[in-house]
C-alpha cells in the first residue's frame, strides 16, 4: 500500500474492524486497511492507487447507516471521509453553504442558525451522521414532510471518480438546467459512482418562532391514518408529523411510564413551525378530534412542546432495550398509511415476530423495527419471512422498498421486485460509465 | 417508412415544416416525416423502426421551446407527443397525478384545482406548452421561487428507450431511494435519453385565498436587487417575485402607457399566496421602501392584484412589437442579481444592442431579451457578441448559462465553459448507455 497517503493509512486490525461496520448487524470482512482522508488530494491518491491495483474501495462517513452500504468486505480499502470537516463557505445572502463530506449534519445546521438559516434535512442520526453519508443515502428525516429530502437541498458536488479524475456537478444557483442532472445521480448512489469531496447545499430561513406541537391518541391505526390525510388535505403544512404504533408506545411505556391507556392503538405527534404555528397546531388538534382521537394535547410553551415530542425521541431507545433491531424503511402513498400499519401488525402476528413501527406519517414513510433476540447474530428466518411480507405489501400498495435508508446490502434481494430488468440494465450501464473496473463500493445499491 | 404506425404518419412538406420548428429563429432542415403518436405503442413502434433504420428521432411537445431543442434537421423523424393528452389518474388523497406527455400544463393545473390542488410549475408558456416539453427542459416559471421547478414536482416516469424497451423510473410515493435517480436524469435531458410516455407528478394544496400583490419602483437596479435580497432574508416567502428593467418598462409604456416616471429604472412585482398574504405583501412593501423604492402599491382586492401583475404579463408582447427576440436565460446567485443587470446594460451599450431584461428575481434567474431587426433571419453578430459577454459574466458571478430553458442547440457553444471536459465525457457516456446508436435528438443538450 505504499504510494497511498502514508500518514493517513491505518492497518491495526482492531481499528480496521471498527471502520468496517455500520449500524446494521451485517458482519464485515477483513479490509486491507483504512485511509483517513484529510483532503481531496488524499481521496485522489487513494482512488488512483485502487484503480492501479484493482482494489475495491468502500467510502464511509460516520457509519450510522441502516442498510449495510458502508459495511466493508475482505481485501478492500475503507476510505473514511470523517476527517474532512470544513465548512468552507456559508453565504447568508445566497442561502448556501459549501461543505466537506465529514461535516456532522447537526453542526452545519447549527452554523446556519447563527445567521437565521437552517440546513433542513434531519435524519434521526443527524447529531452523529455526516453530510457525506446523508448525500450517499439521500437521507430524509422528520422535517422532510415540509422541506424535502437531502437531494432537495443539494445544488452541486465535487466528486472524485474511480480513476482519480475530478468532476464538478451542478451549480451555486437556485435553478439550472445545463446538461444532465449529475448532482441528482450522485445523491443516493451510496458511494458506487464516485467519492463526494465537497457539496454546495441550500440553506433555508430558520423559523422565527419555536414550533407549536400537538399529540393525539387514537383507538385504531385507521383513525390515525385518516387524521393524517385530513391534516394534509386541509393544507396545515406540518413541519413534522410522526406516528407511533401500539407496540412502540407499549415499549416506551414499559421503559418510562407515559401512562399509556389500554385503548390507545396509535399516537400522532405533529408540529408547525409557521408564523401562525400555534393556530395551526390547534387546527390539527381539531382535525384529530374530528377523526376519532380520544386525547389531544397542544403545547402552549416550548417546554411543553419538547415534552410532547420527547415521546417520539424515546421510541428507538425503548426498542433497543428489548432486543436486537432490524430497522426497516418502506414508503407508501399517504392514503395507504393505515393499511400498511395493519398489514405490518398482521405480518407480526402471523410470523410470531415483534414489530414496532414509527412513521414519518406525512410522507407515508414507515420504519417497522423487527426486534429479535440479542443472542442471534443475524435476524432469524421468521424475521426475514415477516420482512418479506412487509416489503411485498408495500410494493402492492404502490410503495417503495426504501424511503430514506437506501438499498445497501440489505435490500438487494428485493430490488428486482421493484425496479425490473430494464432499470437494472440501465443502472449497471451507468455504473460502468463512472466505474468501469467496478472498484467503488461493489455489491451495493443496485 | 412502412411498419411505422401508418395512420399516424404525416408526409405533407408544409405540415412537416410546421412540426420542425420551435419558438427560436433556428431554421429547421427537411425531416422525412412526422409521427403523431396517440399511444405508447406508437412511440415503441416508431423507435423500433428508427433503431432498425438508424434514423434520428426528434421528440417534441408543443414546440414552445426557446433553445432549439425541438428543431428538427434533415432526414429525421419528428415524433410528436402532442396527441397523448390523457390525465390518466388524479388522486387528491395522495396528491399525485399520472399524465401523458401531451397534456397542456395549465390543463393539468385546472384539473387539480377542481380538487383544491395545483400543479405548481408554471413556465410563462404554460397555457400552450405540454408537460412532456416541461419535463424535457425541466421548465421553471414564476411560482418556482416558492414551489421549485418541474423536477421538484416529478415522482416517476415511464420512458420508451431508443430501442423500444420500456423503462419505469421513480415511484408514486413522496420519498424513495431505490437505485439511482433515473427520474431526475430524464428531467431536463431534452429528449436525448428516451421518450417520456407517462409521468407521475406531485400536486400541492392550492392556496386558500387569492394572492396579495405589491409593485415597487426603484431608481436603480442596485436598490431593487437589495430589496429582493432583503425580502428573501426576512423570510417573506413570496410565491412570485419578478423584476423588470428600464428597457422592458419603456417598451411596455410605449405600447400601453403605464405612466412610467423618468426616474424609474426598475420595477419589482411580488406576490404572497400564504394565508397571511396581505400582511406579507405589506411587509414586502415596507422592505422596498426601506431599500429606496420611490413608489409602492399593494393590492387590496383580487382585481387590483391582477392589475399590478398585468404589467409583468405585458413584458414579452411589448418586446415582440419592437423586433425579433432572442430570449436568453442566465441564472446567478441571488446576491448577484443587480450586478448581473448592470452588466447586461453595459453589454447592451458596448455592442449597440437593445436588451430588455425581466427576471424571476427571487431565484436570480434573468431573461435578457436581445431585440434585433425582423429583417435579419438570424441574430446579427453584435447580438451574439453581447450574448457572449452576458454568458461569460453570469459564469464569472458563479451563475449558470440556463436557469430553465435548456441548452438545446443555442447554448451548446458555451457549454464547455460551464461544465468542463470531465462532465462532458461523463454525459456522453450516459447518453451512450441509453442511446448507443445516437438516434435520439442528436446534437442537443450535451
Amino acid at each position: 500500500m505504499n504510494s497511498l497517503p502514508e500518514a493517513r493509512v491505518v492497518t491495526d486490525p482492531d481499528v480496521i474492524d471498527s471502520y468496517a461496520r455500520d449500524r446494521t448487524f451485517v458482519a464485515p470482512g477483513k479490509p486491507l486497511g483504512v485511509v483517513l482522508a484529510a483532503s481531496r488530494d488524499d481521496v485522489v491518491t487513494t482512488l488512483k492507487w485502487a484503480t492501479e491495483h484493482r482494489v475495491p474501495v468502500v467510502p464511509r462517513g460516520a457509519g450510522t447507516g441502516l442498510a449495510g452500504a458502508a459495511v466493508a468486505g475482505d481485501g478492500v480499502i475503507v476510505l473514511s471521509l470523517a476527517r474532512m470537516t470544513a465548512i468552507k463557505e456559508l453565504s447568508p445572502a445566497d442561502e448556501i453553504a459549501v461543505v466537506e463530506p465529514g461535516v456532522i449534519t447537526a453542526d452545519l445546521d447549527r452554523a446556519a442558525r447563527e445567521h437565521g438559516l437552517m440546513y433542513a434535512p434531519d435524519p434521526s442520526s443527524y447529531e452523529i451522521s455526516t453530510i457525506g453519508g446523508n448525500l450517499a443515502t439521500n437521507a430524509g428525516g422528520l422535517r422532510c414532510v415540509k422541506y424535502g429530502v437531502t437531494r432537495d437541498s443539494t445544488l452541486g458536488l465535487e466528486v472524485v471518480l474511480a480513476d482519480g479524475r475530478i468532476l464538478n456537478t451542478g451549480r451555486r444557483t437556485m435553478k439550472g438546467v445545463t446538461g444532465y442532472d449529475l448532482t441528482g445521480l450522485f445523491v443516493g448512489s451510496e458511494g458506487t459512482l464516485g467519492v463526494i469531496t465537497s457539496a454546495t447545499v441550500r440553506l433555508r430561513r430558520a423559523p422565527a418562532v419555536p414550533p407549536a406541537t400537538f399529540a393525539a391518541e387514537f383507538g385504531s391505526p385507521r383513525d390515525a391514518g385518516a387524521a393524517v390525510s385530513a391534516i394534509m388535505a386541509a393544507g396545515c403544512q406540518p413541519s413534522l408529523m410522526e406516528l407511533l404504533d401500539r407496540t412502540t408506545l407499549k415499549a416506551i411505556d414499559d421503559w418510562r411510564n407515559i401512562g399509556l391507556e389500554d385503548a390507545t392503538q396509535a399516537m400522532l405527534i405533529g408540529q408547525s413551525d409557521a408564523a401562525d404555528g400555534q393556530a395551526m397546531a390547534e387546527r390539527m388538534q381539531r382535525i384529530c378530534l374530528d377523526n376519532g382521537a380520544s386525547f389531544v394535547a397542544v403545547s402552549s410553551t416550548p417546554e411543553e412542546a419538547e415534552e410532547l415530542i420527547g415521546v417520539r425521541r424515546l421510541a428507538y431507545g425503548a426498542k433497543e432495550r428489548m432486543g436486537a433491531c432490524l430497522v426497516e424503511d418502506v414508503c407508501v402513498p399517504r392514503s395507504k398509511l393505515a393499511e400498511m400499519i395493519i398489514a405490518i401488525e398482521e405480518a407480526a402476528a402471523r410470523h410470531g415476530v415483534l414489530i414496532a413501527t414509527a412513521a414519518h406519517a406525512g410522507d407515508g414513510n414507515l420504519h417497522p423495527v423487527f426486534i429479535f433476540d440479542h443472542g442471534t447474530l443475524e435476524p432469524p428466518a421468521e424475521v426475514w419471512a415477516a420482512a418479506d411480507e412487509v416489503f411485498t405489501t408495500a410494493l402492492r400498495l404502490g410503495g417503495t422498498l426504501t424511503g430514506e435508508h437506501g438499498v445497501g446490502l440489505l435490500k438487494r434481494r428485493w430490488l428486482a421486485m421493484e425496479a425490473g430488468p430494464v432499470a437494472a440494465e440501465v443502472q449497471n450501464g451507468i455504473k460502468a460509465v463512472f466505474d468501469p473496473l467496478g472498484i467503488l463500493n461493489p455489491g451495493k445499491a443496485i
